[in-house]
């Protein structure tokens, strides 16, 4: 079966974002990201806001002891579980109905055992990422190396707590790049190769 | 700079030793593995069945505490340090003067820094190579399993005791590729684009 999806891990400042959204342009299919916020909001009934704080938040791992005890209904769920599972709609709804990239949002697991969906994990050393989101995203009051961890060590949470996996495992993925050692346009050009020629 | 070596490193039953060949072959560049023993004996003054011996007794690693005592000459080294090192020379010596694929033998660790370089590492899941081990070598008195992890703990041993890093890590290699999900044939298609169209 030919490729429909991409979905696509990443480290911060890989250049995975930018991959992504490069990969979709050229196949001239859609690209998901924050983007999908939206539909999730609709879907679970939160607002925009409230998820995107949700997600900039340290992950629900961190305190799932007090997770376990408060904020939870008399299903036992808890407000991270119901965006949690609108958002698994949602992805898997589109995943129905088009052809798209999507980065992150645990995508690679909840689209991975689809026969039409490639998975992807971008990485690459420190180095070129501590130059890359400063070039990017400019110097704040905190050191590179430290944004580039925390923000790893959050997507990484998140990911274990909702998928049971480790975040990064070479072994969930069909492939991964190295950004740092190939350049993102080759791994653009990579990708597009393997869905236009190879699952073609 | 366009790649002229693909050094792979690869899990037992992945089909990785089939990968590097097939590429070399499309490429029409050479192809090294157990091939490369006889020019390590030269080197190293050893029998090519003793450094074969050596390659498939268990790594020094788990021996470490006794290698540190015993079987080591005046200079402090072991005859596996003597052979690794004749190996060292003998792969960079070919780098030098020679385009190949070759696998196996820590040569992502020992050439990954040249420019001219694609480390790749191939990986399966359990399923996958337990059929294809079958398939290949028969069946022996022991599962297919049990091969599959001794071999690789026996790899993975030598590979970080030389070379002190963790065998199969994402970080170490320019791509990974999953041949459970994508397949052998898909797998050398993508390393030959990468070669021929990426690099050039």
């Amino acid at each position: 079966m030919s490729t429909k999806i991409i979905a696509i891990g990443r480290e911060f400042g890989s250049g995975g974002h930018t991959i992504g959204m490069e990969l979709a342009k050229s196949l001239g299919i859609g690209f998901y990201d924050e983007a999908l916020i939206g539909k999730i909001a609709q879907e679970s009934g939160y607002a925009e806001d409230f998820i995107r704080a949700l997600n900039e938040q340290e992950a629900p791992g961190k305190y799932r002891f007090a997770y376990s005890l408060v904020g939870r209904d008399s299903k036992g769920k808890s407000m991270e579980d119901y965006v949690w599972e609108a958002e698994c709609r949602v992805i898997q709804n589109l995943a129905e109905t088009e052809s798209f990239v999507i980065v992150g949002r645990c995508s690679d697991y909840l689209l991975g055992d689809r026969e039409d969906t490639l998975t992807v994990f971008i990485h690459a050393d420190y180095d070129f990422r501590c130059k890359r989101i400063v070039e990017r995203y400019g110097e704040t009051g905190e050191k590179p190396l430290k944004r580039i961890k925390d923000k790893d060590r959050r997507r990484g949470a998140h990911y274990s707590y909702f998928t049971g996996q480790t975040w990064g495992d070479k072994d969930n993925f069909d492939l991964c790049l190295n950004s740092g050692k190939l350049g993102v346009e080759k791994c653009v050009n990579i990708l597009r190769h393997i869905v236009e020629v190879e699952n073609a």
